[in-house]
């Protein structure tokens, strides 16, 4: 039985606001849940609707959840079909230490707004073998049902940490670390010595780039170099198109 | 004056239906103007609403336009906040020969779904130099407003065509073009001979990938190797990325 205090609040996480508070999100559908429930040391809720309790799969049949009326689903739900399976996941909160991350190269975020762009970055992240991706505090929240959709089951896999990118980029780079930023007028990707041992990657908003301030602190920008015909052409890539891009440079051609 | 018989001209084409009947389509917002307008050789209408005529780029304010009411604008925009700024712009046909490709490499689109996913690859194949792109009957209408806006531009200047995708594929090899094609379990793309001349890259959709029959004719499927680490990891990487990150490949270590 799932209380009409519990119904409130889980709709609640549908905001950020609710979210922060409570440290908690919502994961739906088969293919997500699956994967939490697989990648595992999640504290989590799980609720399945009557209609679906035929179509699990073994690894959801066999964790613990509650069954409940399709109406309950409805309205806990934040699709427009609902999946007819949902869980409420307490977030997990990492930390890090600049030493841990000498044999790695790790991903730094500024001000990513699209949820789309954001999950497919994280979901490019874990295929390239990221492991620590550290986020602004003004880049979208990646426990927006969108972001959490778009990276495929990711999300339980990689490492966010929201941190103060100007204080993180000193420290690393004072520390050895080689800091590189995807940006529109640095040296071609292609001239650059990569490395994806102490070093980062840094990735700007869609609409503004990389943060001024962070700018000028970074000493490696780099760039994708157009191959368009033509004097138009488009003037960027899409942010988490760049991002792909050059973590397949990095993990291929980097020492 | 717009007529209201124009009002509903106009806010016909937010459809797909309408768009392909009467061949024309809604391209909103300064940026995406501009561009239709340098890229030049459309026919289009274009209006400004009232509040835009003071904020307008050179180029826009030498083009022919019309003004508007801000609220006619907002009748006729697809937009929840219009931008102010509204073309409608017939389609353009493309035709094509196979020996007018032998000297570059195309891309062919099997059934993407997503608008933003096409947008993304339009602009990507733009920035890598592709200028044709062959479309499935099924992949999402290219007209799509959150296409055109997706493209920020490369709309217009790529060729965009739609093809009945085994002919063209059985064509290809048998006249010694190259089809290669991104799949799960493919040769990596790094162990690949690669070319950019009389060669065809083919994507498939988000969630089937390519349709069976093409996949059995495609004598190159390649794919993007992961370096995930554990045993768990994301099954494949968002189609739009993995569309850049093989051109990327092919642009810069192809012959």
């Amino acid at each position: 039985m799932v209380s009409k205090a519990q119904i409130k609040h889980i709709r609640s996480l549908a905001l950020g606001k609710f979210r922060r508070q409570h440290q908690q999100f919502v994961a739906e559908g088969h293919k997500i849940v699956e994967e939490m429930l697989l990648t595992g040391g999640f504290k989590y809720q799980l609720y399945i609707s009557e209609s679906q309790t035929e179509n699990l799969s073994s690894v959801i049949k066999s964790a613990s959840y509650e069954v409940i009326s399709e109406k309950v689903m409805k309205q806990i739900s934040q699709l427009t079909t609902p999946p007819g399976v949902l869980a409420v996941v307490d977030f997990t909160t990492h930390n890090y230490e600049l030493d841990d991350l000498k044999s790695e190269i790790s991903l730094i975020l500024d001000g990513i707004r699209d949820p789309g762009n954001l999950g497919s970055i994280i979901r490019s992240a874990e295929w390239f073998g990221i492991q620590n991706i550290f986020i602004s505090a003004d880049t979208v929240d990646p426990y927006h049902p969108k972001v959490v959709q778009a990276t495929m089951g990711s999300l339980f896999r990689v490492r966010l940490m929201e941190a103060d990118l100007i204080t993180l980029i000193n420290d690393a780079q004072t520390n050895g670390f080689q800091v590189f930023a995807a940006v529109m007028d640095g040296k071609s990707v292609y001239k650059t010595k990569l490395t994806t041992k102490a070093s980062f990657l840094v990735i700007g908003s869609e609409s503004h780039g990389i943060n001024k301030k962070l700018r000028t602190l970074i000493k490696n920008p780099i760039s994708i170099p157009s191959y368009a015909r033509g004097s138009l052409k488009t003037e960027s890539l899409n942010a988490s198109v760049a991002a792909a891009v050059l973590l397949a440079e990095f993990r291929k051609y980097g020492d």
